[in-house]
């Protein structure tokens, strides 16, 4: 924990919410105040900005100098379907995209929205994949020349076994793509030991910056390789990396400020410990927040590891006296944004546990929780059927 | 002017230069102060603060109930590419582009990109556009169903007369676009009474926001007839639209500080006196520079009504001494960031005159011209051919 935090409130705006989701998240009151400065995008000194971001995302991310950095103005939405539109075959060749959670249905529809060639193995909300669950396929279809899976799925909040699950596909040939969007910053990952040719993540997750961008860290070959492919002149990967190539400068106006507090983020990262210490903090806040959720009686979606540090999915209590309505605007008054249910099959509600934010956060948000129950007069926390 | 302008230097950041570019401009203090929270992209005050922003940009477009809003993540570019994806039509019918500069053909390579039918007319950089340039070829070819035209071309500066090419090409029952990315909130736009079909702009321009996203707006029974149309999922300007109507949220994670930015400049904007005090404010800033770099010596480009107040193309001096990258450096160093030249055929500069700024900021920036290209030892100012 880095000694400018505090969490008698998010700094400077106590009237603002803890925002307990998986981002935009609360960011540190020193991220946000590198936001007061307006920088000229073809500055010398933005420029310069740019490339330190761009070599310290391959560093964390244990790229060896194979791999390329580019970043893409948007959500992380836009990373995936830049990374989709230039990297995804379109002939003869198929994406296999293995879904446990409304992410990973997501980039299906993107590769197939695009006219790639995709397959989709989808597990349900709950399961956490796992080699068998498509190796086999790779095993019959050669015409399956790529994988696209989820780090850390935030429909459930699963974590897949990210390392096992690439050398499963390298040991038989294919390209190995992730979206770690949510984990990228906390969870481990290394691209060169894992051999993980594409991975997409965003400004405002682990990484604790503010919305704006997002990027592809990427193996320098498949990206020299995708010249001409994109079917987008906004996202078109290849385009975008030349042009910061070229003279550092982005194509089109990049999001300056969230690119400020980004390289800010990165800093309070590297003080904190880097990803590792940053997992334990998260690891902690997720203890805290079930140990305190289980005392009340109401129950996780998941359990064990599968349930990952990044956000808690609970079930929804049957009593009918709790509306999830009236429970978030209740929390929300106290200090607390939460995040809805997204699974398909049960009633849920989601509890972030990223951001600057740390477990006596978690400890508040428990007490608030039971405080509002009460006053709802929500007794039975079984869940829903 | 506002009572909170200050010119002593961007407020709070004294060794920030003045940013003298068609954006990322300088804001206020006060809009960079608006950034100083984390605002949660589904709760109900910022589903509240984007219908504001929303509805406030018909408002100032004069769009009556028939348009709607919709706000695209990333640049300016994105919205084109997002408007052109929904709305230029893909067979039979061709889309007409009259560029006179890059931004218009960009647009036009846009169009082609995705696929879609298009005609370029290129004027060059210096023409300003006028309806002989394409009203024959609107007679000659009924399959021109559709025209883009850029409204103040950056490129030279150039301002085209936009109400008169919108009447002309409506009148001859064509579907009219226009880009004006960086005229929206100073130069008269009112897209009722010009019959008007597509207005794309972006958060970074004469409004006076952080950049970060961009906004389309269109006559709602053009973007019904889009479903299904788009090349893309990220830039389907149809679901983004039918996303924020259905509950108020984005479909993708928002660019959250820069939408709460932009409401607070908004706000700014009408405490000034809306659209027509900036652009009182602008063309007094164009008067100062120009009058100014006349004093030096230093030809425009464009002379009357076609140079426009946004931003001002000048011929660089034909002197040897004279080093663009030098020049450039010195200014920065005085605190002032002007914009390279982008002309095809012609050695130029660029300085803008829009942002949070007035004219006793040009006065300054000519005084540190003079003072740089005395030091730089240029002597003679008249244009190298």
């Amino acid at each position: 924990m880095t000694s400018q935090m505090s969490f008698k409130g998010p700094e400077g705006q106590e009237d603002m919410p803890y925002l307990l989701t998986p981002g935009p998240l609360t960011t540190s009151r020193t991220v946000k105040l590198s936001l007061l400065a307006d920088w000229g995008s073809r500055d010398v000194e933005f420029r310069k900005l740019v490339k330190e971001i761009r070599d310290e995302l391959k560093r964390m991310a244990g790229c060896d100098d194979t791999y390329e950095c580019v970043i893409v103005q948007g959500s992380g939405t836009f990373a995936i379907e830049a990374a989709v539109g230039a990297l995804t075959p379109d002939k003869r060749k198929k994406t296999l995209v293995v879904a446990n959670g409304a992410y990973g249905e997501r980039a299906a529809k993107i590769i197939e929205k695009i006219g790639r060639p995709v397959e989709l193995i989808s597990l349900g909300d709950t399961t956490q994949v796992a080699p068998e669950h498509f190796t086999r396929r790779l095993d019959e279809d050669k015409s399956l020349s790529h994988v696209w899976l989820i780090h850390c799925e935030t429909t459930s909040g699963v974590v897949n076994p990210l390392s096992e699950l690439a050398r499963e596909t390298k040991s038989r040939g294919r390209i190995f793509m992730v979206d770690a969007m949510s984990s990228f910053g906390s969870l481990d990952v290394n691209m060169t030991r894992d051999g993980i040719d594409v991975l997409v993540s965003s400004s405002n997750k682990c990484v604790e910056g503010i919305p704006g961008f997002s990027y592809v860290l990427v193996k320098r070959d498949l990206l020299v390789a995708s010249q001409g492919v994109s079917h987008s002149i906004v996202l078109d990967l290849y385009e975008q990396w030349k042009g910061l190539e070229a003279n550092g400068q982005f194509r089109f106006t990049p999001p300056t400020h969230a690119l400020v507090a980004f390289r800010q983020a990165l800093r309070e990262l590297d003080e904190e410990g880097g990803p590792p210490a940053r997992l334990r903090r998260y690891s902690r806040n997720a203890q805290v927040l079930l140990k305190g959720m289980a005392d009340l009686g109401i129950k996780p979606l998941l359990s064990g590891n599968a349930a990952g540090p990044i956000i808690q999915t609970f079930l929804t209590p049957r009593d009918p006296n709790f509306k999830f309505e009236e429970f978030y605007e209740k929390l929300r008054a106290r200090g607390f944004a939460i995040y809805p249910g997204k699974l398909t099959k049960r009633d849920s509600f989601r509890i972030g546990t990223i951001g600057h934010l740390d477990e006596s956060v978690m400890e508040r948000v428990v007490v608030a929780i039971k405080d509002v129950l009460a006053e709802m007069n929500v007794k039975d926390m079984s869940p829903a059927e």
